[in-house]
């Protein structure tokens, strides 16, 4: 398959990015981020996530934050529900997409959720029930659906047997999550094309981890497999719970420069983006792993005058 | 053309990657660092330049660090040489090749050489009458290759006339230097494409910097192009001058990795080389760019009972 020629950016800065810093970002300064993501052109935000305040406090306040924010026309903000009560909260607080997960491994579902695959499957179910009749989109994931941790290797069949349940209930959303950065280029296309083909109607998003420098070429491989939606976060902010001091989630900037150079639309400003990002870089107080928010894109051209001098 | 089976990888961090270093690193070190390379299965490194030791002090010692490495059977040694003054002390010092270069874009030569890209193929040509008849091989290297930091995009018809002077002048094998990170996987595959086509003879080798985040990407596009000699840096050690807190020459470890995982040899230990780049990082007191130093392969994996707790 080609390339497709426009590709949708899935914002997860203020959800995944966020959710382990331990000091907490305030209610303001988080809606003032998600304006700058909608006001740089990105539609599809994972805005928050609807679990236990003490389980994460730094996402406490996932229904002010929603209250809060710009919705331009067409815009889709999206949270994480792990149960029944999560998607009750996310239902009033007028988020437009649930995302409910479970991983592609038992030893991580254990270590995440506190219980087995198929135990996660029949929450699923629930879920999907508690929906029904209600105007909200529902999206699936799979976290370690390119290899576990503590497992290695995950299972293509069992791919397909999660993904198999999320359509029977109803899901035609599927992210495939790279949960500590085990994804390849070739384990990426074998893996999409397997559930494309057992799957045809079910849309795929691709969430890749930079934790071993090769999150961009994962998304190249997406492409050249006919991908085209992708999570990212702003700066990349986010880590691996695996990998002390790598990178965790791919950074938005680099990847929509990345599309841009390659001329795939993205529909994203990317100066304006540099600019939240550089936003989110000061309210944390620390440098983020981004590299186009430090280098600009190729075309910032430097003054003769004033530059430095470069070596070989 | 499908991906090479193997891949030559240059190794540049005790050249490239050292020579902005401010505090001088011993040559004792420096030769440890080297015998560590060859020990992990390197066989060919950029080890230092004959340079001015004025202008770069940190390489004063490159007669000394020449005599001090081990030299295994097959392996070669290159070191820059600005000009036939650095290459006499480069013969001296028995390097197994020698490095020349200039720059693609007339105001980069011009403030990294401080003269004109005609006086430039002028030394070339110098060099190249220096070396006659001397048992040493001998490399082109264009800078800025794929775009200036001061013009923007580099002309085809200048890489193209540049190359001719080096072919012309008896070199067969040319690095193209991506020196300020404005490679992108299009121009990558036009350039090498064209390159190639005009003179099929002469190896082509691609050192790319991650300045904008997209290093190993450009790679894939290198490898589909053909392309079978990279130059990168231990621990992605080196920066770009114009992009402060961007990362510099591409990670050799990552590049390592990515090629294991697309099944391309390079007959590299991938832990034996981790633990050289970690001892960089020691020497230099700081953390390095390299993901997968911090990480490990997607391989190495964790014991279920002391994880941390993952989440999403």
């Amino acid at each position: 398959m080609g390339s497709p020629a426009s590709v949708e950016i899935i914002e997860v800065g203020t959800r995944d990015g966020l959710q382990m810093e331990p000091v907490f970002v305030d209610t303001k300064t988080k809606i003032e981020l998600i304006n700058g993501l909608t006001g740089a052109g990105i539609r599809h935000i994972e805005a928050t996530s609807f679990v236990s305040p003490r389980a994460v406090p730094q996402l406490k306040d996932a229904a002010d934050v929603l209250a809060g924010i710009n919705r331009p026309a067409g815009s889709i903000f999206s949270v994480l529900t792990p149960n029944t009560k999560g998607v009750e909260r996310a239902i009033a607080a007028k988020a437009d997409e649930i995302i409910v997960f479970l991983s592609g491994s038992e030893s991580h579902n254990q270590k995440n959720l506190n219980r087995s695959i198929d135990r996660s499957l029949e929450d699923v179910s629930a879920i999907a029930q508690c929906v029904e009749g209600v105007e909200i989109q529902k999206k699936g994931a799979i976290a370690c659906s390119f290899g576990c941790p503590f497992e290695g290797d995950v299972e293509l069949d069992t791919l397909k047997r999660i993904a198999g349940h999320f359509h029977s209930a109803g899901f035609r959303s599927l992210t495939l999550g790279d949960t500590t950065g085990m994804a390849t280029p070739g384990l990426v296309e074998r893996t999409v094309s397997a559930l494309r083909d057992a799957f045809p109607e079910m849309r795929l998003t691709l969430h890749f981890h930079n934790t071993r420098g090769i999150g961009l070429v994962n998304v190249v491989a997406g492409l050249n497999a006919g991908v085209d939606s992708y999570e990212s976060s702003l700066g990349g902010l986010g880590g691996c719970p695996f990998a002390p001091g790598a990178s965790g989630n791919i950074c938005t900037e680099d990847l929509v420069y990345l599309l841009n150079e390659m001329g795939i639309d993205t529909g994203i400003d990317l100066g304006r983006l540099i600019d939240v990002a550089l936003r989110m870089e000061a309210v944390l107080g620390r440098s983020l792993p981004g590299q186009v928010m430090k280098a600009g894109p190729r075309s910032r051209l430097h003054e003769y005058e004033s530059a430095l001098r470069a070596t070989g």
